[in-house]
């Protein structure tokens, strides 16, 4: 068969694959320093810990765990969830589904409400993975523009007038890409404008656990009245993201369609990952885990700002209180796409910022990881960027 | 918020959730005989070796397992499911995605090829599940005609030529809901049919190894030369339906479509149940486990059957030769739906035929599954059954 007698969907139209998880394969090189991607360390992966829950459960409910399960998820998961994301949500949560990560999340979101050309405002730069999957589904994505404090509340209320949209994405926690953090102000008007206006906030948090410095910020979900914010939550940055166990929580109608999407997209989250992250909140297993993550990931990102002071004036960052990425901007003449061919090269590698936009550009712009690598690592990866930056000016 | 204020997509104006889903809520209740579902016996769920396989591939690979997985799949599960497929398909495979259930290999099928009123020709009656995913990307669905040895080539081809289809859904085996296995000269011409028209079959095929009595068929896709051929494998029936992996196996570029579709549907599929049904593979540890779950599946199978002998007259039904389901036909006048209140009174459970069929209707038709009843259930449910067809009668 000619590839050419294929006729795909139209959804495709617009959508290549992941630009990111393409330039994973280039640089899974024996030696390769990666500051690309946004995997956990590998010291913060939970291995032993796993495999004794996996006996456990399978020991006292393997027969349930193995059989179907309920779309709606494991019911003794479902019933840690629930309390699990009223604390971190402030108060009682309506409704709960786990789901097979949070990628599944949007997936599910979008196939509820997003008719093609519906809008999906986003901040801008976002998470490619999130703006492939609304590409997916044919959306009008309009850009927001944002500052240090997130979200521009008077850009995303003349947007909201200007294009109706369906829905607001954000990252309000260290986002993805710039490690930014929404204020405590913006939050509340946020919530607020998506009563006034109608539309639905999906607000994706998996990175607010990890805070190196500073105080937590309520979520926008908890200023939510009315229902129209959606908590999307990720178990992939504090226990394992290849088990893919994350959850949707929020308004029961929202969570009930949501649900019905899912039967026909994979049935249920599979039984045994869902078991064990059970049992990592059902024995509140999470804070210590949590406080030797962030012991670890907080020497890294000091380092690495540390690197990122003494580049070349014209260079700058941003200086976020956790999560795991520092967004740089070099000077305007020089090109992020074009440097990373040198830095691998040097074996060293970044995600180039360019596509994390909606419309390209700004390719001056690079986003860097520090969990995934040693100290030793990020002194020598950054010494390398260093030079190659010094020498391109 | 009001509900009616939220906008849901119009994909979900004709789905309103799962039927078969919603009855299993109605018939958990302790004390019921459930002959609905297509639930693997829990004899046949192998946890205590899933627990020995967990321990092991996490004390093995374990950081490996925890960490982000390529959307392509865990490499040692990618490497023995395609020796796997190749054996089952009768020659070499050009490429296999593992997936997150069968399920999902569905909604990446449709999301790679199906726009809105796109032609998808379908068995009638058919597996609601997937009926509902094709619904879900407001396809045009149009039945085709069957009789005992399946799908009945005049009509498909007339269908063909009538309707264009993008793709033709069929389940060969043991086909759900009605038992019937398509015959080896229709599995030869349909496979010529789909490459002189162009279009894509997705052969849907998770009983083929619950044989019974009889000889194996070969796969549809093993007469296929030129790629219009998409197997949709599962280990649910044979290992385990809660670790939700199942594959696609079939042609690069269509495989490519639904990897970079998978990319922002769940990433990837847990690497811990892909790395346990690697090792049911690498292990060959399925060979004696098919064939315990087929001798016992063949006695409770052999006992429903003959209690359906000694069913009124007018009582029709299939006489499969492996598979979980056996499909009834009552005399015309009656109807399955009410029969169903009086049945589950009686602590018996079936799926009404209706709801498998397209257009509905066919009220006199039902569902009947063996696999997850004890030979004890079987003689007490059937008897039960029966009286209550002939009171009706």
């Amino acid at each position: 068969m000619q590839p050419e007698l294929l006729h795909f969907a139209h959804r495709f139209d617009a959508v290549s694959g992941s630009a990111i998880r393409e330039i994973f394969k280039v640089i899974a090189q024996p030696g390769m320093i990666s500051f690309a991607g946004g995997n956990p360390s590998l010291a913060a992966l939970p291995d032993q810990q796993v495999s004794d829950l996996a006996v456990k459960v399978l020991a006292e409910n393997g027969k349930a765990i193995l059989q179907y399960g309920a779309t709606e998820g494991y019911p003794a998961f479902v019933e840690s969830l629930h309390s699990y994301a009223s604390d971190m949500l402030g108060g009682p949560v309506p409704a709960v589904l786990p789901v097979t990560g949070s990628t599944q999340a949007m997936d599910l979101l979008c196939k509820a409400f997003i008719d093609p050309g519906d809008v999906i405002l986003v901040e801008n730069p976002s998470f490619l993975g999130n703006l492939q999957c609304m590409k997916l589904y044919q959306a009008n994505i309009i850009p927001v523009e944002s500052d240090d404090e997130g979200l521009l509340i008077s850009d995303l209320e003349q947007k909201v007038l200007e294009h109706h949209p369906k829905m607001l994405y954000t990252i309000p926690t260290f986002q993805n890409p710039t490690g930014r953090t929404l204020s405590l102000l913006r939050r509340k008007e946020i919530a607020a404008l998506a009563a006034r206006y109608h539309f639905i906030v999906a607000e994706d948090d998996p990175y607010r656990d990890l805070r190196y410095w500073g105080e937590s910020l309520p979520t926008i979900k908890s200023f939510d009245q009315e229902g129209w914010v959606v908590f999307l939550g990720s178990f992939s940055k504090i226990i394992s993201p290849g088990m893919r166990v994350g959850f949707i929580a929020g308004d029961p109608t929202i969570i009930r369609k949501c649900t019905v999407g899912k039967q026909s997209t994979d049935l249920h989250t599979a039984n045994l990952t869902q078991a064990i992250v059970d049992q990592f909140l059902r024995q509140n297993l999470l804070p210590d885990h949590i406080r030797q993550i962030c012991d670890d990931y907080r020497s890294k990102l000091s380092a690495m700002m540390g690197h990122l002071e003494s580049f070349p004036a014209g260079v700058r960052f941003t200086r976020p209180e956790g999560g795991l990425f520092i967004w740089v901007e070099l000077p305007e003449e020089l090109d992020a796409l074009k440097l990373l061919q040198q830095a691998i090269a040097g074996k060293v590698a970044y995600v180039p910022g360019t596509h994390f936009f909606v419309n390209g550009g700004h390719s001056n712009t690079l986003r860097l990881n520090f969990s995934n690598s040693t100290l030793e690592q990020i002194d020598t990866g950054m010494a390398i960027l260093r030079e190659l930056v010094a020498a391109a000016l």
